[in-house]
């Protein structure tokens, strides 16, 4: 079991998120590739996703997210580097040939960058727009965006099973990706046969497990 | 002078991209990065940022944009992944050891994902909501995310001269998107030094008018 206090390897998560985000936030991605090579780690929890973060944590994790990923003297952020840093470990996540490599993390930064802000900005809407005025006319601007990003990544994948010839770090961030846009899924058969290959696995299922398990609660105590 | 129509390097760009958007357009990080390390490179124009690709380039690049990187058999694409792979040739773009790769990588993911998409969703409001009755609402409700994010940039910056000890692939990235925010980025002086200081290398001067010359048309002639 990955989750061990005394591991050198440390990672940040929140303690408290509301029920709509559980699953979706980052540290999810760091959790599922250390359990894919059975490489433990220790958790610091740092509160909520709202409010204010711990003294010191933007010195961490510029930007106040999580995770922050900790192994003796290297602090890296961002889920993307981290998991190439990870990936670099162990080939069972990123292939060691140049173009292997070089596919795996095109296919993790196509997530990051191509397709995670539309979807991201259609959960934005959703959430932020709900009861505005603004809220139908910017839905309307962003879903073909959003739609013809995933008709292309559907069109790729066609009857593949994985992005490449086998499970990478390419997979594994765009499966969590996909996880937030089940709705505009719906019509990719094969979409959804591929986030099902990829949640089914045994360590993304530990990974979900621990990952509930810290921020099972809605919001913290005021102080 | 990397271009070079005999190089074993060819990157894709587009032929006519309207006058707002030029110099913004990915092909400029590779051509920055490439002029960095003098290492010649040939072009190969797909003609314009909308409207048709050419056959098959789709399997070239999934999501229809540009660049693709092509070198001997291999293809890759998302300038993010060009990036990590031309700088691991060259330790002037991305340090050799652990950490310092690390940190680079982190930085350039951050780049992409944390500030790349809330600038380019308050670009997307201003060009797409233009005399909709939905810009005010939308924009109003986007502006502080992306404020934030530059205020912590700002933050992280403080009197550095790059975002670590060096430049490094996350400055190259980080530089070419905040470029697309100078109305957002004027309050904060140092990250405006910051530009200037990344624009004014020669390696980014040489990549621009590369750039420039090949998109000088507003819009293709219909066939």
């Amino acid at each position: 079991m990955p989750v061990d206090p005394t591991a050198p390897i440390e990672i940040t998560a929140y303690k408290a998120v509301p029920d709509f985000a559980r699953g979706h936030i980052k540290d999810v991605r760091l959790r599922w590739a250390l359990e894919e090579i059975d490489q433990p780690y220790s958790v610091r929890l740092i509160g909520g996703i709202f409010g204010e973060k711990p003294e010191g944590y933007l010195d961490d994790q510029p930007f106040g997210q999580v995770p922050v990923y900790k192994e003796n003297r290297i602090t890296l952020f961002e889920s993307g580097s981290i998991l190439i840093h990870i990936g670099q470990k162990d080939e069972r996540l990123l292939p060691r040939d140049a173009e292997g490599r070089g596919r795996a993390i095109s296919w993790m930064i196509a997530a990051l960058n191509s397709v995670e802000p539309p979807l991201q900005t259609l959960v934005v809407i959703d959430v932020f727009g709900e009861d505005e005025d603004w809220q139908a006319g910017a839905k309307a601007a962003a879903l073909p965006f959003a739609k013809q990003q995933i008709a292309r990544l559907s069109r790729w994948l066609g009857d593949r099973e994985w992005l490449e010839d086998r499970f990478t770090i390419g997979d594994l961030v765009m499966i969590h990706v996909l996880r937030d846009a089940q709705e505009l899924i719906a019509p990719h058969a094969n979409l959804l046969a591929y986030i099902e290959r990829g949640t089914s696995r045994p360590a993304f299922q530990r990974a979900l497990k621990a990952h509930l398990e810290d921020c099972a609660v809605e919001e913290l105590e005021p102080a």
